[in-house]
This record gives structure tokens, sequence and C-alpha cells, in this order.
């Protein structure tokens, strides 16, 4: 087991990687400040590692609420949202429960989200099961649901109190996820971290493989990564933007597509090729660069073409987004590989060319 | 013009107290950061003081997007924070879009909310038009909502760039709403200042005249109480408890009696005389002191008398207050006139007999 601090002065917290950490009771017991949690899972996850994650903690006295929701991101709203709010009420929660997120992004969201909010603010702990879930957003205190006009429109900034990213998890994931995983993985590599890129490329086949040793040190990696940047920039005024390269496109894409059609990953990774596209106009990026994220790209089964939703409705729905000031969408472009830039100085004709490669 | 800072480290922010502040925009426009407002109010405020507030602020070059909530407690729910975020979307409010809450408690609590959580946080002023909230709720950064199984079950602590306190706002105020208000000014002489209490019982007839400028020391010298105790306390850990005086017996009262039939501050007023009849039995107030609260209370036309619920839905009811801890329910009690404390050391068959006297 490898162990990261990310620190946030009194809201610093440790992120443990390995194998089997989920039946490990004695990871989570020093963070109770009593002994009862609430679990968050959904249909999918929970019958998979409900058990193995509770019932070692309910032989060491620990009393277990599991909360089983819908899977999927249409789930992600506020009706779900009300449901555990119902439970934890139902069964009488309080400021010092603990609740547990077993699951992929959506839950953790949703757990961080209900956390945050919940009698203003109770302790949580994140157990992601998915790769995407391990190396992104489990790391940040983002939390939040989605909204019918837009996507985490509603959210709250909430710090967990551990991370376990339990490797063995992974075993179960479908292939798809898995690329969706390698797709923000990628991304640390582009935005800031040109030798994890150099070691992407020459290690993109083990990562398919589901190599342990490969995919730790990728997790490991990636948290590291992502925890500098909030780690200097909890709030997201600054460096920590450079996180979302892609995101304004990938959300526009599965916002577009209708959520649930696109996974995030797959929507990050034809919004990074349409980023670099830009960039290659702004004349910041050269042809090979723009190749090697697409080769890189494709290595892992990623789209890299985005869908054909028009112009216009890309603009639409990028002006939701909340990287939007004063009326000017600001993106995340490349001034090389491994070097980000968070932008409003771009000129608008450029982006609609490069839009208009997605008009079919 | 009196101004008082709370001081919150980065999150400090000046209450300004006086009269016809409504309308004066330089008093605002430091504090945006961009000129796009939204103003949220209810269908009882925004018709006297709308226009007030948002004509100054648009001669000024302010984008003013009103939203106008129905009026009353039962209102204060997860369905109608719904429309809030739907109209901030729809006007596409962005991150640097300042809410502001016109109204008293209700439109401040959830007005805060909803800037505690769109799009994870954006700035917000309060404008308290009432009482009570001009010496509560507007202070110490309590945001939330209720859920059909107890009050304010859901939100976050998030605090206000600015507070104006418009005491012009007061002359509208319904006499039933003006002793509410006085009922949380008595709390903090109660709990903290026994000073103040003097002067309360001295200066309790020009309070219920309206007298301006008892009115405007009694709400400067409330916010310095709270300031103070909310600065050294910010998220509730220890002495910020003490604040609730009366508030688990209120609470109670106000979710058996159903939401909107007794005013906060009318149960907070029967509550207090429940926490003061059980600190009487502790051994720690003297019928003298019982009779001092009781008749200060009386004086401004407030409820002394708890209703009866029966002692086992009082202790249903207060059984699911936040302020529980592993199964106890710990209770605001007074040692004296001027000093209370927090604690669970209590005899339960004292309480049992203090929620006797209910009974009818």
């Amino acid at each position: 087991m490898q162990t990261l601090n990310v620190e946030l002065a009194e809201r610093s917290y440790p992120i443990h990687i390995g194998e089997d950490l989920l039946s490990q009771p004695d990871l989570i017991l020093p963070h109770l400040k009593r002994k009862q949690v609430a679990v968050v899972t959904n249909t999918t996850v929970g019958p998979l590692y409900l058990d193995k994650l509770c019932n070692p903690l309910r032989d060491r006295g620990v009393s277990v609420i599991p909360i089983v929701l819908p899977d999927g991101e249409q789930y992600k709203n506020a009706e779900v949202l009300g449901k555990i709010y119902d439970a934890l009420l139902e069964n009488r929660c309080e400021r010092h429960t603990t609740l547990i997120a077993l699951g992929g992004g959506v839950i953790g969201d949703m757990t961080g989200y209900a956390a945050a909010t919940f009698l203003r603010g109770v302790p949580f702990i994140q157990v992601p099961t998915t790769l995407l879930s391990q190396v992104d957003s489990s790391v940040g205190g983002k939390t939040g649901i989605n909204h019918p006009l837009g996507k985490n429109m509603i959210g709250a900034f909430w710090q967990p109190k551990l991370v376990l990213a339990d490797t063995t998890t992974l075993n179960t994931l479908p292939d798809r996820e898995l690329s969706a995983g390698i797709a923000e993985i990628i991304k640390y590599g582009l935005i800031r971290d040109i030798e994890f890129f150099n070691w992407l490329e020459a290690n993109m086949t083990k990562l398919m493989a589901r190599d342990p040793a490969a995919l730790a040190y990728a997790i490991r990696r990636s948290c590291e990564n992502k925890a500098e940047v909030v780690a200097a920039d909890e709030r997201e005024s600054g460096e920590r933007a450079l996180l979302n390269l892609g995101h304004t496109f990938g959300h526009a894409i599965e916002a577009g597509m209708g959520y649930g059609v696109w996974l995030h990953g797959e929507g990050v990774a034809a919004g990074t090729l349409l980023a670099a596209d830009l960039s290659r106009r702004m004349g910041w990026l050269t042809d090979t660069d723009v190749e090697r994220i697409a080769a890189i790209h494709r290595a892992a089964n990623l789209p890299t073409v985005a869908p054909s939703l028009g112009t216009a409705a890309y603009l639409e729905l990028m002006g939701l987004d909340k990287k939007v000031q004063d009326g000017k969408i600001r993106l995340i472009l490349l001034q090389a590989i491994g070097k980000a830039v968070f932008t409003a100085d771009y000129a608008p004709h450029l982006l609609h060319e490069t839009l208009q490669t997605t008009d079919a």
C-alpha cells in the first residue's frame, strides 16, 4: 500500500493506494468520530463490494446504514440526492455519522455533496471503485449534482477525511470505463507533466492489459499531480482550472448527446482533441504534437473525433459552462505537450473553425 | 450609519446598521465582482422594497434579476430552492454573479444556501428586512432549507460579503414579528451579556414602541454578541452552540405545531422558558431568575408557556435535532442570567418533569 497526503491545512487527508484495501477496517476506524457510517453505493457496485466493505466494519462494532441508488449519470440529480437525505434522517444519522462513497464518480460526487450539506456538513470517506474516480473525482473536494440545464451546476467544495483507492476493484471494471479513466490520466501528462506523458506512451499496452504495477504507478502519479494543483489552489481560481483540459468541450459533448450516452472520460478525450486542434490553429502545437495526442488516445481505445452537434449547439452548450467570465468563454489550451494555459485570448474564428471540424 | 466588522480571516465582512440603507447603491457596488445581481425576495417584501433596492442599482449599470418566491417557512424547501437555481441558470448567471437576499430569515437562509451551492459557491449579500433576521440569521453564515423530517436539516456554512440592516424596513414589520425578533435579542442577554439584559429590562417599552435609537442599539449589541461568538467558533463546535438557547425546545414546538403556526422567535421564547425551568430544577436558577426571564418575555408580548404536545412527542421531536451526540440530547441551559452552558450533564427525570409542565 502506498500513501499520499493531500495538503490542505486542517482539511488535509491521506489517499491510500493498493490491493484489497476495502476489507481493511483498520484503515477506516481511526477516521470515524462515532461508530456509525452510511455507505452510499449503486445497484452495480453494491452487489460486488458492499458486503466486502461493510462486514468487517460491522465485526468491529460499527453500525452500517447501506444506501443503494440506481446506477448512472442520469440519477445524479436533486431527486436522488433527496433519497440520500431521507435515508440519513430516517436512520437518525447525526453530525458525527460518516458518509462513505462506494462507487464511481457519480456516487462520489453525490455522496460528497450530501455530506457537505447534511446538517451543514458531516465527515465523509471516498472508496472510489473506478479508475476515473480514483484518479480524478476522489481528489480535490469537488462535489455536486447535475441540473437539467447543465452538468455539476449545483455543488460544494467538501474534502474527504480519507480516500481508499483499491486497485482490486478495477478487475471488475468494464473495458470502456477503464479507457475513460485513462483519458483523465493522459490529461495530467498533457497539462503539466511531460515525463509522465512519455511514460504513458511507453506503457499504454500494460495499462490496457490492467497490469497492477503499471496501474498503481499511473494512479499515484495522477493523484500526485492533482493533489499538487489542488493544494496550491483549493477553490479553483487559477491553476486548478487547468485540470479541466478538454472538459468545456467534453461537457458540451456529454450534454449534447444526452447524459449517459458518452462516458465522461470519452467526452474529455474527444474534447481534448478539440482543444489540441484549436491550440494548433493558434500556432502553439505542431501537427506532430496533435498526432501524438491523437495516437495515445487511440491506443487507449478512446474516441478522438467529437460528435457532430453543429457549431451553434456547441457554443450554446459551452456558454453555460462555469468557466465563463463576463460573457467570454475561457478555455484550457495547450502551449506544448506538458504545458496548458487557461485563456480567453484566442481568436473566436479559430474556435469556430475547430468546431466546424465536428460537422459531419 | 454604524458599521460592525465580523472577523473571519479571509471571510470577514461588514454589517452596516442604519436608516434608508436599501437605496444606497454605493454601499453595494464595491462588493460586486461583476455588475450582475440576482435579488431573491418574496411576495410580501418584494412589493415594498424590491424597486427601492433595484432601481438605484440599475441606474448605476447593474443588471438585476429579480426572483420572487412565495412567502412563508413552508416554502423553505428543496422544491422552492430548485426554482432559484432554475432562474439563475435560465438567466445565465455565472460565478461572479452576486445573490442578494431581500427579506427575512427564510429568504436569507434559502438565498445563502443557493449561493453556497450554485456553481459550488457564488458571492452573496444579505439585506435582512425583519428584526429577527437583522439580529440573527444575517450573522454567522448558517444557510439551509427544511426537510419533511426536520428543520434546517440541509444546509451549508456560507458567509455573506456584506450585510445591510436597514432599520427603516422595520416600520412595515407586523407586531408579532417585531416581538419574535426581540426574543432573539433577549437571548443574547441571557446567554452572555447580563448588562445588555439589564438594559433590555429598562428599555423594553421603547423597543416595543419601535424607538429608532433603541432598536439600532439593540441590533448593534446583538450583532456584536453574535459576531464575537461566531468569530471564535465559526463551525459551531463549542461556544457557538450557546446561541441556540431555547432552540432545541423551540424547534420541537415549531415542528410539533406544524411549521408556520408558531413564529421561530415565539418557539424560541417558549423554549427558553422550558430551558429556564430545567435550569431551575437543576438548582442553577432561582425562582426569581425564572420570573425575571418570564417577565421580560411577557413585556415583549411573547409566549411564555409551551404548547401541550405531550412529553413523548417533545422527546421524539428533540431527538432529531442536530445537537445530538451518541444518542444523548445536549441542551443549552442557564447557570445564571448571562451565563449559558451546553451540556448533556442533567438528570433525564428533570427534563421529563420540565416537559410535563407543558401537559395541559
